[in-house]
C-alpha cells in the first residue's frame, strides 16, 4: 500500500505564470480543478486567520494600546492568496483620527504566512494553539517583545484553523490515495506538506512519498533540517527528480530552445545535478535519480544523465508518468524499494540547532549552495542582534532564496562557484519555530506577469472550466 | 413542505461585536459553528474573486497600461471578510519602481463586495459572467469607462465563483431544509440571500420564508425594489418581526435597561413600528406582525404591541421560537397561511426604474424613511453627473444607511420627523446592477470594538469551539 | 504727506497664473523684481519659522512623546511659498522605525500660515511671542489641547521672526513712501498688511492708504472686524475700486471678450457693485468709488458706473493711475480728502466678538455675502463643538471663501441670491486669534496651471529678468 | 591684504545639536546672529528654487504629462533648511484625483540641494543657468532621461537665484573682510564655499584663506578634485587644523572626558592625524599643521602633537584664535607665508576625471580613507549601469560619508584598517557636475536630537537673541 503526501496549490500563481499544480497527463490528482482553485478552503482559512490576527493587533493599538505596542515595530504582516505586487508595501490607517493608526505594512502571499508554516508543523490542535501563542507580532515602546499570547487571541485564531488542520485526502488518476494538505512555498517558506498529513499517510500505507518543493537545495534541506525534527520523521531514501530540459537550461540553453536536442548543453548542465548529489551525501541519505522524461528528450540525452548518476555512485531510472501513469515508473519504484529494504534511516542533519544563527546560515550557504562566503547587510546584522536578544538563536533556519539558481542570484546557472550569498533581512517565525534569512532579491509576495494566465481561464454555462492547465 | 432561504454570516462581525449569526435556543440552523466560521467557503471565494480582479487591474497598469487607465480613478476596491478599520484608507504600490504604481485604495468588508451582490443577483452562471463583465473598474485618462470586459478577465473571475454560486442546503434543529447562501449586509448592500437559493427553495417547497436584513426600511425595501425584479419573484406576504425590547429602545430606554418592564417606553416606541406598517402598505403588501418574545417581556407589553398592530389594521401573533422551536410560532404560521390562501401577489414597487436617480433616491428617503428632504454633497452631485454621463441612471437604488434609525443619523430613534438625509457619495455597481448612495457616516468596512468577541473564542484539544455565541 | 501700506507678494502665484504683484504702468512700487521674488526675505522667514515648529513637534513625538500628543490630532501643518498641489495631502514619517512617526500631514502656501497672520496682527515683538505661545498644535491622547508654550519653543520661533516683524519701506515710481509688509491672502487668510507697518505709516504721514485684498466681502470685512480691533485702527473712509471689466464679467461676459464694449453687460454687472455699497453702509463707513480705467473701456461704460454709484448715494471718480501715475487719481484724492475732512470715524463692526461662532459666521454670510442660509457639514459641526470646548468661541471670524463670487461657488456671478454657504471645516488660529471657516472648495494650497508663467520667466547674463510681469 | 572665504551656516543644525556656526571667542564673523539665522536669504533662495522646480515637475505630470515622465523615476527631491527626519520619506499627491499624482518623495536639507552645489560651482550667471538646464529630474516611461531643459524652466529657476549667486561680504571681529557665501555640507555635498566668492576674494587680497568642511578626507578631497578644477584654482598650501580634543577622541576617550589630560590617548589618536598628513602628500601639497588650542589642553599634549607633525615632515604651530584673536595665530601665519613664498602650486588631483566611476570611487576610498575594499550594493550597481548608460561616467566624485570616522562607520575611530566601504546608492548631480556615492548610513536630511537647542533660544522685547551659541 502506497500513498503520496503533497502540498496544496496557491491561487496566486494559478492566475499568474505557472498555471495549475495538480499534475498532468496520466499523472494527476483529482479533482484537478477544485484542487487548483479553492479546494477545501485551507488556504482561505489561513488567510482569514492571518488577517483577523492583524486586525486584532491594529485594533488593540487603536483602542488605547494598553500593551504600549510601538506601531512602527509590528512585524505581523497581512497575507492574500494572490500575486499582487501592489500590496507589498503599503501605508494603512489613513483617513483621519477614526480610521486607525497610520503605519507602514504590507501583504505577503498566503503560502508565506507563518500561520501556514504552523499548520504544517503542528502535530495536533494543542500544538497548533501553542505555536500561535508564540507568534511574535511586534515590540513595545520599551523594546519588549509582544506575542499573540500577550494579546490573548490564540484561541480565536486556532478556532479558525480547526478544520484546516485536518489533512485532505483525494486520489490519483490510478486511485492511489493522495494526501494534499498545506501549501508553503519552498523559496520563501519551508516548502513541504503538513506533518499531520504525512503522519496519517504513514499510518495507512507501507510506503509514503512526499515532495519537497523546488530543488534539493531548498525543499529537501528544509525538510531534513526542520520538518523531520519537528515531525520526528526519518525518511529512508531520496528520489531526486532530474529532467533533461532543466539540465539543458543549466547548461546555457534559453527556455524557448529547450525542445531542441543538445547533448553538449546537457553535459554542461550536469554539474548542477552533481551538486545536488553531493548534498544528498552530506545528509547521509541514499538516493535514486528519477529522470523525468519529456517527449522532446532524445535517448542519448537520457542515457547521458543516467550514466552521470551512476558514475557518481547513484542508481537512476528514466520515468514517464505523464504518458504512462504509474507504469511509467515501475523501474524507479523497484530500485527505490530495493534501496530501502533494510528499513534503515541514516539521516544526519546538516547543522546542530544549538549553533549560532550566523553559523547555521553560513553552513547551509556553503555546504548546500556552494557559496564562497556570506554577507549580512546592516539590516540583517541588526536582525541577528535582536534574534540573540530575544532568545531565538536556537531555532532552525528556513532560507528564502530564489529557486532559479543554487546561488541567490537567479542568473547564475549550472553549479556556480566563488559567489557570495547576501542576507538582506532576517525574519523570525517564533510561532512556527524557525528563522527566515531573506537572500538576494527574493520577495514574499510575487507579482503577475505582463500576460497573466488569468486571461486564458474561462468557465462555460455548464460550469466547465478551461485554460487552467 | 416548508423551507427557509437565508444568508450566510460574515466572519468580520463574528470576531467583533455581534457574535455568531446562526440563530439561538431552539431556533437554529446546523452545523452552527461551521456556518459561523468558513462554512462552504463562499465568502472566501468572493474575497478571492474580488481581490484577484484588483491585482489584475493594478498589474495591467504596471505592465505598460495599454488601456490608459488613470490610476487615480480606479473604483474597484479590495475586500476582506474581517472588521478592519486600518484597511479603510490605504496607499498601495509603494517601495520603488518595481513594486507597483502608487495610488490610494482601500478595503471594504467582503459582504459589501460587488462580487457578492452579483452572486446573489444572478439567475445562472451565464448571467454571473455577464454581470462580472459589466463591472466598472475605473476610467481612462480621457474619462472613458473601463469595464472588466475591456480587460478580459470575466472568465477567470467567474471560474473562481463556479461553486460559490451553487446554493448551500443545511437544516434547522427541527430538520426543516434551510438554504443558507449569499451574505450581503443590509446596511451597505442589498441585504438578502441569493436569487438562486430562493428559486431552488421555491421549486422544492410549498412555502418559502426568506429574510431581509435589519429593518423593513433597509432589507425589505431593497428586496422588493431590486431583488424581486431581478429574480422575478412575487412574494405574497410580509412577516414583520417586532420585539418589545427594540420598541422600548426606540422609546428611549438605554440598552442596559431593556430587561426592566417599561410599558410607557414601549408605547412611545410603537411609532417606529407604525412607520414600518405604513411602508408595507405602500408596497401593496399584506402582513402579519410577529412579536418575538423574550424572557424579560411582560404580558402587558406584548399585548400592547399586538393591540397596536390590530388598531393599524394588521394581524399579529406572539412567537417564541427560542424557547419552543417551531411550535412557538404555530399561531403566526396559521395566520400567515390564511392571509395568503388566495395565492395573490399585490406587490407594487415603490419607484419606477426609469425615473432619474435623484428622484428615486428622494422617493425612498421620503416615503420609507420619512425624511423631510434630501441633501446631496458636492461629491454626490459629481457622482450623479457621472452616473448620467455613463448611462447608469436607470439602475435601481441600493441605499447604504445605518440600521439604527429610520434616518441616516443613528441617534434619531422612534419615528423621526423633519430630518434631512445626506447623501455623501454615490457608488455605481454596474455589474450587480444598482446604484449605492452612501448616507450619513455609514462605512463599508466595520471596525472592531475595544473588547472584540475574539477574546472569548477558544477551541480545545478535541476541536470543541467555545465563545462563539 | 501721504504713504501707502500694502502687502508683499507670494512667490507661488508669481510662478503660476498671476504674474507679479507690484503694480504696473506708471503705478508701481520699486524695486519691482525684488519685491516679486524674495524681497527682504519675510516670506522665507515665515516659512522657516512655520516648518521649524513642525519639525520640533514631530521630533517631540519621535523622541519619547513626553506630552502624549496624539499624532493623528496634530493641526499644525507645514507651509511652502509655492503653488504645489502635490503637497496638499501627504503621508510623512515613512521609511521605518528611525525615520519618524508615520502620519497624515500637508502643506499650505506660506501666506496661509498662522505665523504670517501673527506677524501681521502683532503690535510688537512681545505680542508676537505671546501669540506664538498660544498657537494650538494638536491634542493629547486624553484630548487635552497642546499649545506651543507647552513645548516651550516660542522663543526660538520668535527669534526667527525678529527681523521679519520690522516693516519694509520702499517707494512708488513717484517717490511716495510705500510700506510693503506682510502677505496673507484674502481668500484664505485675513488679506491685509501688517499692523506694525500701518502704524509706522500713520506716525509718519497725514494720510495712509492701505489695501484689503480681493473684494470688499473678503479683505475689507476682515480688516474692519479683525484687524482694526487688534490694531486699534479707526479708518475714515473706504475707497472702493471698481472696473468696467470686472462688472462686465459679473454681467456674464467671458474673460476673452472683456475688451469689447458691452454696455448692457456692465449694467447687468452693476448689481455686484451695489452689494458692496450696501455692505459699506453696514459698517457705517463713508466711501468714494474709484473707477479704475482700462484702455478698452468706453466713456459710456465709465459714465454708467459713475452714475450708478451716485444714484446709490456714493461719490465716484474715474482714475487712470496706470497711464498717468498719481495725476490720474487727483480727482479721487480730492473727493476722498473732502469726505474725511471732519476727521471722524464711524466704523461699526459687523458683529460682536462675544457672540457665538455659528452666529458670527452666519452674520457675515447673510449680511456681507447675501446668503440665504448657511450649512455646516458634520465635520464643521464637530469643529464647532471643539471650539466651544476649548474656549475659542469669542475669537473673530476669518472666512476662507473664493474671491470669484460673493457666494462660496465661483460660478455664481453678479449679485447671487437664494444661495447656501457651506462651511466644510473650521480651523482655529488660537495664536493669531481668529477662527477660519473653510467654505466651498477653497484650498489653502493653490496649484499651478497647465502653462505656468514660470515658462516665460528668464534671466540674462547680466541679471536682467524678463517675463515676470 | 588678507581675506577669508567661508560657508554660510544652515538653519537646521542651528536649531538642532550644533548651535551657531559663525565662530566664537575673539574669532568671529559679524553680525553673528544674522549669519546664523536667515543672513542674506541665500539658503532660502536655494530652497525656493529647488522646490519651485519640484512643483513644476509634478505639475507637468498632473497636467497631461506631455513628456511621458514616469512618476516613479523622479529623482528630483524637495528640500528644506531644517532638521526634519519626518520628511525623509513621504508620499505626496494624495487626496483624490484633483490633488496631484501619488508618488514617493522626500526632503533633503537645503545644503544638500543640487541647486546649492550649482550656486557654489558656477563661475557666472550664464554658467548657473546652463548647469540648471542640465539637472536630471527623472526618466520617461521609455527610460529616456529628462533634464530641466526638456521642461524649459531653467530661466525661471535661475531668476530666483540671481541675487543669491552674488557673494556676501561681512567682516571678522578684527575687521578683516570675510566672504560668507554658499553652504553645502561636507558629509553629503562638496563642503566648500562658492567659486565666485573665492574668486572675488582673490581679486581683492594678497592671501585668501578658504575652508573645506569636516576632515581633510571630506572637504579637502572634494575641494581639490572637484572645486579646483571647476574654479580653475591652484591653492598653494594646506593649513591642516588639529585639536588635542579630537585626537584624544580618536584615541578612545569619551566626549565627556575630553577635558581631562590624557597624553596616552592623544598619542594613540595621532594615527588619525597621520592619515591626513599622508593624504596631503598624495595631492602634492605643502602644509602647516595648525594646532587649535583649547583651555583644557596641557602643554605636554600640545607639544606631542607638534612633535608628531614635525617627525612626519610637516611644520606646525599652536594657535589660539579663540582667546587672542588674530594675534593667536601669528606664528602660523608666518610659517604659512614662508612656505608659499615661491608662489608655486603643485596640486596633483587624486584621480583622472576620465576614469570609470567605480575606479574613481575606489581610489578615494582606498587612498584617502584607507579602505581595504569597496562594496557596491545591488542598488549601487544598478545606479552605476545607469550612470554609464546616460553618459555621466566622466563626472568627478562627491562622496557622501560620515565625518565621524575615516571609514563609513561612525564608530571606527583613529586610523581604521581592513575596513570595507559600502556604497548604498549613487545619485547623479548632472547639473552641478558630479556623482554622489552614498556610503554607510549617511542621510541627506538630519534629524533633531531629544533636546534640540531650539529649547534654549529666545528673543527678548528689544530683539536681543539668546541661546544661539
Amino acid at each position: 500500500k502506497t500513498s503520496v503526501a503533497i502540498r496544496e496549490p496557491s491561487l496566486g500563481p494559478v492566475f499568474g505564470i505557472k498555471g495549475g499544480a495538480a499534475g498532468g497527463g496520466y499523472s494527476q490528482v483529482l479533482p484537478m480543478e477544485d484542487i487548483n482553485l479553492h479546494f477545501t478552503g485551507d488556504m482561505h482559512a489561513v488567510t482569514a486567520a492571518n488577517n483577523n490576527l492583524a486586525a486584532l493587533i491594529d485594533n488593540h493599538i487603536y483602542n488605547g494600546n494598553k500593551l504600549r505596542i510601538n506601531p512602527r515595530t509590528i512585524t505581523w504582516r497581512r497575507v492574500m492568496d494572490v500575486n499582487d505586487r501592489s500590496l507589498r508595501n503599503i501605508v494603512i490607517g489613513l483617513g483621519g483620527k477614526k480610521q486607525g493608526v497610520p503605519r507602514e505594512d504590507g501583504f505577503d502571499i498566503t503560502p508565506a504566512s507563518e500561520i501556514m508554516a504552523i499548520l504544517c508543523l503542528s502535530n495536533n490542535l494543542h500544538e497548533l494553539k501553542e505555536k500561535i501563542s508564540n507568534i511574535t507580532v511586534g515590540f513595545t515602546y520599551d523594546n519588549e517583545i509582544i506575542k499573540v499570547s500577550d494579546l490573548g487571541f490564540q484561541g480565536a485564531i486556532a478556532a479558525l484553523l480547526k478544520d484546516a488542520l485536518k489533512p485532505n485526502i483525494v486520489q490519483t488518476l490510478e486511485n492511489t490515495p493522495a494526501f494534499v494538505h498545506g501549501g508553503p512555498f519552498a523559496n520563501i517558506a519551508q516548502g513541504t506538506n503538513s506533518i499531520l498529513a504525512t503522519k496519517t499517510a504513514l499510518k495507512l500505507s507501507d510506503y509514503v512519498v512526499t515532495e519537497a518543493g523546488f530543488g534539493f537545495d531548498l525543499g529537501a534541506e528544509k525538510f531534513f533540517d526542520i520538518v523531520c525534527k519537528y515531525g520526528k520523521f526519518c525518511p529512508q531514501a531520496v528520489v531526486l527528480v532530474a529532467t533533461v530540459r532543466a539540465l539543458k537550461h543549466h547548461g546555457g540553453v534559453k527556455l524557448r530552445d529547450l525542445d531542441k536536442p543538445n547533448l553538449e548543453a546537457v553535459e554542461k548542465g550536469l554539474a548542477n545535478l552533481g551538486k545536488h548529489l553531493d548534498s544528498i551525501r552530506k545528509f547521509g541519505m541514499r538516493s535514486v535519480v528519477a529522470i523525468n522524461k519529456f517527449a522532446s528528450d532524445t535517448s542519448e540525452e537520457l542515457e547521458l544523465v543516467e550514466e552521470y548518476a551512476k558514475q557518481n555512485g547513484f542508481d537512476a531510472a528514466v520515468v514517464d508518468f505523464w504518458a504512462k501513469g504509474g507504469e511509467g515508473g515501475l523501474q524507479l519504484a523497484e530500485k527505490t524499494i530495493k534501496l530501502i529494504e533494510d528499513g534503515k534511516c541514516n539521516l544526519k542533519p546538516l547543522y546542530n540547532w544549538e549553533s549560532g544563527a550566523k553559523e547555521k546560515i553560513a553552513t547551509i550557504a556553503k555546504e548546500i549552495y556552494g557559496a564562497e562566503a556570506i554577507d549580512f547587510t546592516s539590516q540583517a546584522n541588526k536582525d541577528l542582534r535582536r534574534i540573540k536578544k530575544y532568545g531565538f538563536e536556537k531555532l532552525p533556519i528556513c532560507m528564502a532564496k530564489t529557486q532559479k539558481s543554487l546561488s541567490d542570484n537567479p542568473k547564475l546557472l549550472g553549479r556556480p562557484k566563488d559567489f557570495l550569498v547576501t542576507v538582506r533581512q532576517i525574519v523570525v517565525s517564533s510561532g512556527a519555530g524557525f528563522i527566515i534569512p531573506i537572500t538576494g532579491n527574493i520577495l514574499r509576495m510575487p507579482g503577475l506577469p505582463k500576460k497573466p494566465s488569468a486571461m486564458d481561464i474561462d468557465v462555460d454555462e455548464n460550469g466547465n472550466i478551461s485554460g487552467l492547465f
